[in-house]
């Protein structure tokens, strides 16, 4: 957001008095500035581009990005695999597609999915340009301004961002290290049917959480599915990271128990590869026709090379062995940050992510996450403050670390770093009682700033 | 939409009446009918998908879709490009990247952008999932509910679904064969004015323009951005096909008149190939800003594997060449209809485009383009109806003729097979007075129903 919309926001004006005010003090930074739409005012610096920013900087250790590490793909093979499709089939791969994807593609989604327990039909997989567009999609469909998205607490930052520009209402509900708590579900979907709000869907991320690293209990599963069922209220449920656990198979996805309750969200963003923007949604029949309308209007169809490319990998390559060889390479990681984190951090406290990319940190008492980032940073190690993964600013006394992409020395080398920032302000909150004193990290500070994580 | 919806569109009911209406009736073919968004409800199944399902059966002669022939492409050279590509820049090719784009791509989208005289910065390109993404991206961004876009009559109709999603009123203003009216756009901006309304932005084509086949003069070029200027109204110019002239450089874009006033959308799908899904956005640079986010949220990032794909295209093999080729190849099939209009359907008129994809016939008078569709399929011929490309009803005395896709013999045997279906109409508007007592095609006919085109 510039200059003047952070200043309107300040002011507390509706968004047009802001727009007004804007357009008298400085059109000449933005001659169109009065003619945005109400919801491109809500739209602030997302996080993904500063983790990148931070990321891409070979001094900072960073624990903050996503981004799977796909140093182990078979390059070689890609190549062959790739010359081999352009000059086969490759006024097919470069033409246009239909708008719900390659039905060829589709098919294998179907089997990909049987690991997650559901049994589907291709005709009701929507490919997207990852599933973040699949996220945009459903978001668009099913979302007015002003009405409630339920979703736990902490949430992906990225989805967050999606239900601000649709001007959805989110409203947090407690996790613990079992996942989403049913009786707090329940309580919260009836304390907004009491209050007159209209809840459109359950967001949920049930396998190895993004942010917070814990795993949806077996138990739990049906427990959720009934509960919104019984409410009517629609699951959108979320599994990127679902096969990369780390000691087991997957467990049964939301899917799997109530298929006309549930929209699914896969992609091979962090199976295979994120470079195609290649994901999908399953969902319910009537929902899945609104999709493939929302998209076609979006994108007309998604890349056809993106996704023969996929599917031709899916069927002659050992694509299930390769992702057995990221969870050994993640899990050499998982072990390494929990390893470092006892060793350097033992008075904070974290989970024990059993698959997936991230930990969330329980900071010592007094600590302020976003206050402390600038100094991690300058102490070169990069993490994402909690208060990103919340829409109502909770989240200060949380981190979130991933150990996705670094080696694991380098990993334990970024938790050490990080410690050495934690202590030092630990002291400072021993000696002044407050660590928030400190500058926050300001716009001309180039590293994450407090609203862009 | 499905039935429920059409029938409450018949209905005039509102989205919330209606939504009810449906929900008593039939909710066990929707469980979630009563949930969609307003914007949702307004979402029809869009021609795209039949127009491909049209295309794709062999029998028929499509003159209705836009896809390009590519068969001139250089497979070999693109699969050893990319074989090298993946052997010796995989890792990166396979990660995601920026929202913003490579800048890599950015720099030589910048020197494609020179053939339109525009002198642009890297730093004010949006690279996107094909220029559909970037107009879906724009209407995000500017349109509030019941804000005007005025636009040509006729209009792209991928540009009508996007504005129709994000509930915008559509505007015509007349075109001739010299483009869009300078007069007709100042008076409808007047009107606007005089009568509240908001308009924000102008959405034109101004080359080879989509369906209509003519080009905006140079003459008119600064009158129209002069007109805009003067009611603050942003200019939209979408550009898809500038290169392909079949005569001449391309004439200066509306952008090169006035940086601040006007985004402009390219696309390599057209000079390139579509398969990538790669296209771009030049804005100024706050409403670059926006775009930014907005595409982040919608999906983090464009392909990485098709911006480099692209990139390395641009930089190691002769794609000026490369457009050359294709617009002799499309020069030959434009002589075809032109050619074939002339023997076979004298009784009709058409525009005579300088480039890209379209004619725009006017049929013999009282015959109605879209009560004919089902008797030209059924003659294995295929178009779109001049309704699909107004917001307003308009239309039914025209249709689209696209010469892009079949070889001049199969273009010529498509109008042939179309003169022969507007004779027999002719014959019953002569003997009847009107053609449209014809059955409209319904829903359970396989090919484009009149809400579809």
């Amino acid at each position: 957001m510039n200059a003047q919309g952070a200043q309107a926001g300040q002011g507390g004006h509706s968004g047009q008095d802001a727009a007004a005010a804007a357009a008298r003090a400085g059109t000449r930074l933005d001659p169109w500035f009065t003619s945005y739409a109400d919801r491109a005012h809500g739209m602030r610096a997302s996080e993904v581009r500063s983790l990148f920013a931070v990321a891409n900087r070979p001094e900072v250790v960073s624990l903050a990005g996503g981004m799977p590490n796909i140093d182990g793909l078979p390059l070689d093979f890609l190549a062959e695999m790739t010359a081999k499709l352009l000059r086969e089939r490759g006024p097919r791969a470069l033409q246009y597609g239909g708008g719900q994807g390659e039905e060829e593609l589709r098919e294998q989604i179907v089997e990909v999915m049987r690991y997650d327990h559901i049994h589907a039909h291709p005709d009701d997989v929507v490919v997207t340009t990852g599933s973040q567009q699949a996220l945009d999609l459903v978001t668009e469909i099913f979302i007015n301004p002003g009405d409630v998205v339920v979703a736990e607490a902490p949430s992906y930052v990225g989805a967050l961002g999606v239900f601000r520009a649709y001007q959805a209402d989110v409203v947090h509900v407690p996790m613990d290290d079992d996942g989403l708590v049913p009786a707090e579900l329940d309580r919260t979907l009836t304390e907004l049917k009491r209050a007159g709000r209209t809840v459109k869907f359950l967001y949920t991320v049930p396998n190895f959480h993004n942010p917070a690293g814990v795993t949806l209990t077996l138990k739990r599963r049906p427990q959720i599915v009934e509960i919104c069922r019984r409410h009517h209220v629609l699951i959108l449920e979320d599994n990127p990271y679902g096969l990369l656990g780390f000691d087991a198979d997957p467990l049964p996805a939301l899917k799997s128990f109530d298929a006309d309750g549930v929209v699914y969200l896969g992609s091979f963003s962090k199976t295979f590869a994120p470079g195609y923007r290649v994901g999908w949604a399953l969902a319910p029949h009537a929902v899945r026709e609104k999709l493939v309308l929302a998209s076609e209007s979006a994108i007309l169809s998604p890349t056809m090379m993106g996704q023969l490319s996929i599917a031709t990998y899916l069927s002659t390559y050992d694509w299930y062995g390769q992702v057995k060889e990221y969870r050994s390479m993640y899990r050499e990681r998982r072990d390494a940050m929990l390893g470092a984190l006892a060793e350097f951090l033992p008075q904070a406290s974290w989970t024990v992510p059993d698959g997936g990319f991230y930990t969330w940190v329980t900071l010592p008492a007094g600590l302020d996450a976003q206050a402390m980032l600038p100094r991690a940073v300058t102490n070169l190690v990069a993490y994402v403050s909690g208060t990103a993964f919340y829409a109502d600013g909770q989240g200060r006394d949380h981190v979130r670390l991933s150990f996705c992409y670094p080696t694991p020395e380098r990993i334990r080398e970024g938790v050490r770093r990080l410690a050495t920032v934690v202590h030092a302000e630990s002291e400072l909150v021993s000696m002044f009682g407050t660590a928030t004193h400190h500058d926050r990290v300001g716009d001309s500070v180039e590293f994450p700033s407090p609203d862009q994580v």
